[in-house]
């Protein structure tokens, strides 16, 4: 389990890794080139999130673990996700009641990425994302989790209803958060938890919904319809937080 | 006060509000148009956040308002200011306490949209930027808002401090986040609030953080330094919330 880097040098093999759709965070090209092959890449690169740096040879020499950057060298990312028992154990070992983040269909990398830090410093023991219809640890996932992906297990399942189902087994308790629901003041939020999130515009879905033991509202009093997901999901851990401190 | 939109049609006048960087929120181009003039328009808005968007000849037609748009409609965005008193009016009439965002030089647009959002839906009577080292209201400001824009007022101050001294004449206190402050839960956050948000990196800066009658923290369990500031920004104000709904 974790988040790690690795280079990928050369031009054939950084144009490959682009093409392939590998994960890659930061191309780091040598200043003045400007020739086809570079270009393709930048043009490539431009189709991802990756962040495109110019350098120095010497600087591209010292990074290089082959000694043939050819001018080029990517940083690729790689996630290894972790097992939903892996999350189940991290709050074993702490003595705490589990407080586990379900995401039922997040789309952006900068609500994920946020919500693994809020997720890390809110004491939630870690985050199960479904593999389908949603964002998956790409690097800006990365870099806007801000090290949390480091601490905070990120679990990847098929089915989150039958995930669900299984975790009620250990005990869960499932709250959803939706507009229609109770005011969160007035829900039991202490004991073994699972808090869902759904998708940044359809909510969650019916299934899960079907799911949930309880349906949370946050208190509105503007003139908008709803919060952004990642400020939603912060302001519901910490409600979370709160009633676990006996505040 | 408010936000609103206008065209400005044709090549010229396009390139050249790109080149005065002027807000534009999106660029509409005739489908095929690939000469010299539109290539520049392309590029030039590469380096803003606008969004381009190819559309057919009769829809740029329907969209024009001079009838001379040569292929080329850029929605530019304009927002006129609100001041401090539109502000402290608001809560006057609604006959509440003044509730409001004071941002100490927050600089991502993603950020300052998120916040009016959330100022929005918690009430807040409206929000203070100051006018140098912070982002603006852009388009990707609006966007990110989620419309919030249209009905959370925000004014932008020459000296934030000197705001805070006028404000509190008017009966404000105001707290600020920080990590080294009381936990929030044990501070008072009722009555006439300004509640102040640092910039992402370096926090609150020293002048406003002295100008502060209290010191807010949120509890973090976690491994990482701190919340994203919309998410932190979310959970101290429906902090406030909560007291002030008596929960």
């Amino acid at each position: 389990m974790g988040y790690s880097e690795t280079n990928i040098e050369g031009r054939n093999a950084v144009t490959e890794a682009l093409r392939a759709g590998k994960p890659i965070d930061k191309i780091y090209i040598q200043d003045g080139c400007q020739d086809g092959p570079i270009v393709t890449i930048k043009r490539e690169a431009k189709k991802t999130d990756a962040i495109v740096k110019y350098v120095t040879k010497e600087r591209l020499d010292q990074m290089s673990e082959t000694g043939k950057h050819q001018g080029v060298i990517a940083v690729a990312a790689a996630y290894e996700y972790a097992t939903v028992e892996d999350i189940l154990d991290a709050a074993r070992k702490k003595n705490e009641d589990p407080f586990l983040l379900l995401l039922d269909g997040v789309e952006d990398p900068h609500n994920l990425g946020a919500i693994i830090r809020t997720a890390n410093l809110a004491g939630a023991h870690g985050v199960i994302i479904p593999k389908d219809r949603a964002v998956g640890l790409t690097p800006a996932v990365a870099r806007t989790s801000a090290g949390a992906l480091n601490y905070t297990p990120v679990a990847r399942v098929t089915n989150l209803s039958r995930t669900m189902e299984d975790l009620k087994k250990e005990g869960l308790w499932f709250v959803c958060a939706a507009m229609d629901g109770t005011e969160m003041y007035d829900l039991n939020l202490t004991g073994p938890l699972g808090l869902v999130i759904g998708n940044e515009g359809s909510g969650v879905s019916r299934l899960v919904r079907e799911h949930c033991d309880m349906i949370a509202s946050i208190p509105m009093k503007g003139d908008i319809d709803s919060l952004n997901a990642s400020v939603a999901t912060g302001v519901l851990c910490y409600e979370v937080v709160r009633r676990r401190l006996g505040k």
